[in-house]
């Protein structure tokens, strides 16, 4: 059996290719993605002080999130345009939070994308996830350069021929 | 001291705001920034052996980075457009390979980015890092949903006022 | 009774989301909206007479507000990406025209969308119609800085759950 | 005098262009624009309630305008790609608010663009405004369709050749 | 009879608009299109070399080709936003290959672009073959810049009211 | 001597990259493209009818050509994203027009785009080129779907360490 059986983004000698899914049914997809930013303690303080005041960087992340998922099939070359029908993303700190964890905290960022279609939006989760970790490094950038975004990962998918996915505990 | 003296993406009165530049000149700026993708030892194979025949999953991976690198300024809502002078990705499996880690492999990207501007390009080199690990997943995701990018982060960035950062080891 | 009832773009807890519309069944929509433009008498003669030349104000401006109807879910964060059916801009002067005005004439311009879909096009009117007016602006702008964009508003909606809207007259 | 004397955007035969600046010095420019979105004092209402709580439709309608500051080029058929340098917007209310004005409230929405090029920024500061009022209008249709984006103006530009524009009191 | 009853992209008055394609039934769609590119025989041999190794100028072009495809109806003003099913892109040398004529080469591309929509797809396929023709010029022009892309033109479409095409040979 | 010592866009080990230049001066450039679409001499006609009216086929391409110069980077994987100072399309049929090419009838795009900026702007006049010929196969497919784009290549080019480029005649 050749490994290639397995990718779906090549043809049978080997080009890349935007598969065909004129023969695929429309049908209900979901998907949820996670992405994790390892931060300093006190840029975490200065997140949560901020949010008090008007200025909010969550809520900005949370917005570059929304609108990269409507851009994914411009950023992954092989993906379809699939209009989506729904986006949300969740950001909130671990509970260990500021002080459990040698000075760090862990803001957790989860999106979920919805659609009817012929192909699944999981590409879409997870572009939605990382712009949002990477627009809290944007913001927070200046206080805190060793942050690391950790564990951008697919948490859970259905719908399609290949069913449900449910990403592992402890990933 | 305020928490808001070192956010540089609001203003006084904690609005967002896309920073004014104007006064500062524009100096040689490179920034490297790396992200790590964690897969199946037989999806190591896959790509491999996928890489000797015509299709290549990093190469296409390597040029979706490039290209996300340009887009970066409307990812993140408050990043300037900064016309880039060089943009590189290198992709390549870490040693320890398909063997040592429990039947893992680890790809290690990494994106430098180059311009001579008022601001510095971190964003970019982390967008591009990060486009180009969410390609490997879109392109290996039919054999291997589980992969998880990990250790998005900056690794070195030089020029403007704030100067040289070098990431601590083992982060 | 809460106001947030009345808001689609929030969650309960007060989040921004792209709302689902996943249950909400496709149907046929269309929206009308407009833009009106004040001008000085002089200003809207350069584009009367230029217009008898090959170059034409109103042509471009018109081609604008078509283009950027395509482009309304990059521009308003929560919007769908709705495929549009039809689009179509009408730019005319209005009757009063160039004398009775106090040396002002007013540039009216109409943009209709139609789709079928799960949820309307009343931004993609509204995007179309502002373009255009933004356009007339740009190209004018050497000659009248100070035209004023008036009148931004829906006219017309239908389709939906929540029917006809028709604007009340001399809004 | 031929009227087309006072067009930028045109050839000497008629024809579009985008206008050579290549001899123009890069100088320092900073345009103003304005947007005033006029609604229910109900509607108002459920604004200032809404932004107590975690939703906030003003930093998002702010948020929207930078990110449209950085479209304009796409937007606009022959406006030049202009590197900015600082975008902010302000969002208020204006004080007769929403009682001295028959049950109506309007909000007032300045962008500030600054850049150092060989030309102005005054499309990317009305674009702001206007895609700000936009988005205002979208996160509050499902309460008031009637909404009204009125008098879209440039309130100020500085730099080129064309030097100091100040709009008129009482435009 | 008028001309412009052929004219599917203008008003009875003749303004452009986008047609309204509300009461098109959605239909299987087919266009496949090709772009030549006449080139030096040492350009031919340089491109040939380098696929040996990683770099593969052909393999980005039909990169750029998939996804210049899904650009479409940004860069053609009147196209509507098609949800593309199937984008593949085949690019080889004619077998005269090197030898036979005077010293040039011809690398012949062709694009299939399928879909389910009320409109055609001609636009995309024709876009994808042109943009990857483009690609390799602006990969191989510092070696060749007389390259020539000649013969850009539909093969072949079936869907719609209008049926079959087939281009004529020795087009 | 290896043959990739021409190629730009490939590092010594044969992956694709943006290249550096950093240290390459910012000077004058120009690139002059062409397209050619040879049409049936009734299309011809058509246009040439359509124009004295208000729609205008050849007005249309010329500012999608105008606009894509723009887009450049975004289509052209490896391209850097230039700011243009000066974009002019010209548009004319041949002499020989509609009689004595046996039916056929061949409009002549010229595109010509400025610069002062470290690499050249010859895939912005050629994508300018390219797509206002799309276009006009796009506006005109209706009547003719054997029109063809050919002999798309670089005319002219100035600026940078190559030097002048005129195109041999006759190519």
């Amino acid at each position: 059996m050749s490994s290639e059986a397995g990718f779906t983004h090549f043809t049978q000698d080997g080009r890349p290719v935007m598969v065909d899914v004129s023969d695929k049914p429309s049908t209900k997809r979901v998907a949820v993605a996670q992405a994790r930013v390892r931060m300093q303690s006190t840029t975490h303080d200065a997140i949560v002080h901020q949010a008090v005041r008007k200025g909010d960087v969550l809520a900005i992340a949370q917005l570059a999130g929304i609108m990269a998922a409507k851009k994914t099939s411009e950023l992954i070359p092989l993906c379809h345009q699939v209009p989506l029908h729904h986006v949300a993303l969740d950001l909130a700190f671990e509970d260990t939070g500021t002080s459990g964890n040698g000075g760090e905290a862990v803001l957790v960022i989860e999106a979920q994308v919805d659609t009817a279609y012929q192909t699944g939006v999981e590409m879409e989760a997870l572009t939605a996830a990382s712009v949002a970790a990477l627009t809290v490094y944007d913001m927070c950038k200046a206080l805190d350069r060793a942050m690391v975004v950790e564990q951008v990962r697919l948490l859970y998918k259905d719908g399609g021929k290949s069913g449900v996915f449910q990403a592992p505990q402890n990933a």
